[in-house]
């Protein structure tokens, strides 16, 4: 039989708390395949953990999947378990950081606290319950435990809401949030290619300012491209990236850094004039 | 049956350092586990280093482990393999590195040099023992290898010590040392709640100061939270830490860089006054 | 039977991305161990990558290496599988990255192109070859397909050619390349131990210069010694890495920074005057 897979993100950074995750995991679950998606999630930034989830989960086989990223550790927010449609179950605070992951996994099949006190080590500390609780939790589950063992089902309408931002038009522009800067400089925008104005039979440059606080700053004109390479080293451009979302890159370059832009911040893309 | 674990810890970096001894372990025993407990360890910090393991190996399988903070590689120090209590055997530099974590683990059984050239790579470079010696030790010891055929043994007593810093009481005031800074900047410290002064009935703040060089600087009134969310956010809170210790943090927020307090301070905290 | 081994190096950074070829990889080969060598390789740095690889996969056990450091993704630069005399294959773009590692290996028995289409993904991105291309292919090679089937091959002189920069000698002089800064800050060099200049039967001081644009500047004179621990904490030294190459270090401090001196630098070496 094969072995359990566990996808694990945290915000954990480089310490050795998720290597204590990854101890209680195998002390339950002896052969589980645990996949580190990634541990440097900025602290605190559950959109950006949101994301990296959403983009990652598709691409890993079926498991159960644990994410920490859990600024209200302690406090009443719940924890909780996802079955989604795809087969996979997630584990995490109940903060959305696991929503936009479970939409794009088929749906929400049936959503369950983690109160089980049986599935969790014995002794908890108020401060780590990525040992003391998910960790446990998520190799209980993979080792065949039953779903609902784990704890009392709720409505997935109670849990807390999230989904990666959605582009809007303001006339020829479209207006659109950057969900998340990648490790290149990369932003990812909350819009899809076709969310584009039109822009005619030939190639044309889109204006893209950003947008803060009521002042816009014009950022560049950028053409649309398929790959880097199709620009000069150096200049920018507007590109589908690989999750199908639009994304302002620069071909060799840190687009963020040298735009000077950030996760959550909205830009302003106008169509090209004739 | 199980494959053998090895937990592994270095201060090798972002490097292909740390994948190299992996690839070593793996040539030799093709099934371990190995489980990453940190490789972004502060380079050549041994203190940081004991921290990491002491907090992490009880949380990890009973197996074979593998520690390199190691200043004085090809220098006189020398080699060792520890067998502790629980069962485990630990492998690194006699420079104080394994010894809070193999007492943690119940207490060091039989202590020995590394000095079986068999067990080892043939040819050795004196700048990577990592590579050269500890990890094939580390791997044919996982494999099964005897533990006494590493070398001769000798007296625990003759090991280099080490262990966490304890709390001294200074009058009606805890004097305390920063034992590691976290990577969300909580300060560690080497007490334990029990060693806080009497706070009476009701919560009170502490007052705590840093020592440095005979000076002190004023920190903070700080209350003693059991959970962050127990403060507003940005604020500074006293709690007990996942290893039981008392820590210096603050609510969504880096406690050492704020305070500008690193491992090796030492603070002062202050019984209030009624 | 074992395990099949995948080595794995990109510039991919504190991303999900390498995550995402992980779970490509599991989910075509579920049982394939896949040994991380590195993906913080600084972005682009196609000689950092070539070195790390170089350095890397001697210590692995034979396996399939995936390897993607490539700023050309998407242009016209071809994919390719190098299988070598060791017995791997080595998989990824046709930029140089792979081949010192291949020539280290043994030398390339067959090279091929990544063209069939039933090893790849069904939908392709422009932008994630990692996900769409490379890692399919290095996952079916390990769960066994004919490396035949990967695609055409080609003769290993039509590859992008790289190899680690050779010393050259002026006078009584040796010129040396930077080739990696570790990440200790260590410099190694591009030249050997026997490269070096006569230096007499006692141990002499070596003039080091850097050279940039034509100009001199004046490093330190330093020692040859075999390990750290033989010059003061904070001194220079020349000594043999664990390579076999010549390599610039400072006893637990970080060369390259305190000196200035970055990959791609040349050094002069001089002969030490009687």
């Amino acid at each position: 039989m094969d072995r359990p897979v566990i996808g694990f993100l945290t915000d954990f950074g480089s310490d050795s708390a998720a290597a204590i995750c990854r101890g209680v995991i195998l002390s339950i679950a002896r052969d589980a395949q645990i996949v580190d998606i990634d541990h440097s999630v900025r602290k605190f930034a559950i959109g950006d953990g949101a994301f990296l989830l959403w983009a990652a989960l598709p691409w890993l086989p079926v498991g159960v999947h644990l994410a920490i990223v859990d600024p209200g550790v302690g406090t009443i927010r719940r924890a909780v378990g996802l079955r989604v449609a795809r087969g996979d179950v997630l584990v995490g605070p109940d903060n959305g950081l696991l929503m936009p992951a479970a939409e794009r996994l088929g749906g929400i099949l049936e959503a369950r606290l983690l109160e089980n006190r049986d599935l969790m080590l014995e002794r908890r500390s108020s401060t780590f319950h990525g040992r003391d609780l998910f960790a446990p939790m998520a190799a209980h589950l993979a080792t065949g435990v039953a779903f609902e063992r784990v704890g009392p089902a709720i409505a997935p309408t109670e849990l807390v809401a999230r989904q990666l931002p959605a582009a809007t038009r303001a006339g020829s522009s479209l207006i659109a949030e950057v969900v998340y800067v990648d490790s290149f400089g990369n932003a990812r925008l909350g819009a899809r290619m076709s969310d584009l104005p039109e822009s005619g039979p030939t190639r044309r440059l889109f204006d893209v300012a950003l947008l803060r606080a009521g002042t816009d700053r014009w950022l560049a004109a950028m053409p649309v491209a398929t790959t880097f390479g199709e620009v000069e080293v150096g200049a920018v451009l507007l590109y589908e990236d690989s999750n199908g979302l639009l994304a302002v890159g620069i071909n060799q370059g840190d687009a963020a850094t040298t735009l000077g832009i950030a996760a959550g911040d909205r830009v302003r893309i106008e169509a090209p004039r004739a």
